[in-house]
């Protein structure tokens, strides 16, 4: 048997990583790849420096430019992690700095239109463009509340285009792989669907709870009264607003569709409380209760 | 200075405590008197033996019955932990059997039915009822899921009635307060309309949420990119469906009064969505995070 060499330690898989927007979920992603030894440098970008530096002195990012194509001039690797609503006017002012080769992709908790803002902002849709969106967040935001682990074992769903290059595809898949990501493919429409159900009407539930309570003119004994089950529930009401009024504006229809869908079954409901049909709403609860335990207690969930 | 003989113990402020349906509220309660040595002696009682051997095997009761009179018989405070749909006829079955002397209450979540169902079942209203409710809980339930320290801590709220001897409502503060309770009292209507906004619509909510996801014709996959902020959200729907049927039913119309309410609120929001009014959205996502941070993060609540 003839002897082989050692293998020499991998090179950084990333060369340049630029994360615009270093805030909660750039900064964690750029936490955990440093962990992994996966970047060789990482540079920040954005419009505030006070928080740029804030950053850098957390160790998330080796330095940060204001400037945005400075930002990723020599970048093989470019993510877009501010606001949804501020993507636009980014692209539009990568314009003409983007190096064809460069892997571009975002973070944003809609798609269409985050697609619509690239195309908008760059002029056209890059090869190298792959839009991503991590399931995982916390209601804290900002580069402080970033943690390294944020994406250990959550789901990144990629919605790769048909301009999409292959290549650019795996890079973007295997990022969020070494940052402990299980990633999936979905098209664009669909996953703004699935997430409108999932992750946007229950933050727009919640909220919209803890406004009607706080109109109910007794709010210090309303909220008094509130035990462990309430403020689990409207734990997620207590997320960015800036975040979320940018996901209502920018994910309009389904989340519309999805109201609707919601408001005609709690009228259902009313209607079999006011029956006061005791069978038909044991079995709604237990119906939900199971389908509850058994989709959202499963050890991988 | 005359010496004074160093007291005795405390004797046991509880001679017999009776409990009629040991599950979870009222095993808890058990569990905690117990601990503070606040009883000479536990009594159990309910529908089934195999639930009430299991409370006398895991020591959450001395012994039981499955005969309510022989239940109470000597009892000085007797405690209704059954569902709220059983009220009324635990207390048919008391008729005639319950002392004169002794205390009668019960932890329901809602509580002018269960007055209702006293006068109801027992014939008239007894100067030794106090009406009790517990702001405190899991999703799970049955004796099995007890714990003595359910109550540390957490608000019990007494809702007297004008036939409401006032020992009898110091015998029942204090056995809360030496569960770890903090004690408060309420009129019945208020406390229902209170529980109605802080606990019944959340709870209708987040069942209503996951029927109408489970509907939507790809549960699985809805499901599996629910993250962790959905599980929060939906916690709550993991609770007893039989507990939550008789809270519908017997708080038919605080629940609907909400109900509207919020149903209002959600279409209003939708307005304001489907106008793209981002400076409205935002100001009513900042509103709520305030509210919600204010008074659900504090230390004491
Ligand atoms: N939080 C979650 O749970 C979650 C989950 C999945 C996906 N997402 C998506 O992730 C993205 C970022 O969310 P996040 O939670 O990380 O928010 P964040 O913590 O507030 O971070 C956003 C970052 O973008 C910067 N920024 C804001 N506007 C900018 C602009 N016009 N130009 C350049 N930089 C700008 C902010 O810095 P300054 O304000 O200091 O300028 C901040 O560093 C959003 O698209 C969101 O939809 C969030
Ligand atoms: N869980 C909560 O979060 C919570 C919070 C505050 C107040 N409460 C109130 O507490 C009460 C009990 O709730 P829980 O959570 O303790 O429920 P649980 O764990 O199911 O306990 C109910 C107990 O009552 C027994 N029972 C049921 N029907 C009966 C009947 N017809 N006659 C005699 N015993 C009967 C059950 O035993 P078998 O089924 O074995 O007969 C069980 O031991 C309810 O009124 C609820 O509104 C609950």
């Amino acid at each position: 048997m003839s002897q082989t060499p050692a293998p020499s330690p991998a090179p950084a898989a990333i060369n340049r990583l630029a994360i615009i927007g270093v805030g909660l979920i750039g900064g964690s992603l750029a936490l955990s790849l440093r962990q992994a030894g996966y970047c060789r440098e990482i540079v920040g970008a954005g419009r505030d420096r006070a928080s740029l530096q804030q950053a850098q002195s957390l160790g998330v990012i080796d330095r940060f430019e204001l400037d945005i194509c400075a930002a990723v001039h020599g970048a093989d690797m470019i993510v877009l992690a501010t606001p949804v609503g501020a993507i636009e006017s980014v692209c539009r002012a990568l314009r003409g700095c983007l190096a064809e080769s460069a892997v571009l992709t975002d973070v944003g908790s809609v798609k269409a239109s985050v697609v619509d803002a690239v195309r908008i902002g760059l002029g056209h849709l890059p090869a190298g463009f792959v839009p991503a969106h991590p399931i995982a967040g916390r209601e804290r935001s900002g580069v402080e509340a970033a943690t390294a682990d944020l994406y250990e074992g959550r789901r990144v769903i990629l919605t790769p285009l048909p301009e999409s290059d292959p290549q650019a595809c795996q890079a973007v898949r295997r990022m969020w792989e070494v940052a402990g990501a299980r990633v999936e493919d979905m098209p664009v429409d669909h996953h703004d669907e699935v997430l409108a159900a999932t992750s946007h009407l229950p933050h727009l539930l919640a909220y919209t709870l803890v406004s009607s309570l706080s109109r109910l003119g007794e709010q210090e004994e309303i909220f008094r009264y509130a035990a462990g089950g309430f403020r689990d529930f409207t734990r997620i009401a207590s997320s960015d607003p800036v975040m979320w009024r940018d996901i209502c504006l920018h994910n309009k229809e389904a989340i519309l569709g999805m109201f609707k869908h919601f408001a005609r079954d709690l009228e259902l409901l009313g209607e079999v409380i006011d029956a006061g049909d005791g069978d038909r709403l044991l079995s709604i609860f237990q119906r939900a209760k199971q389908t509850r335990d058994r989709f959202c207690e499963r050890p991988d969930s």
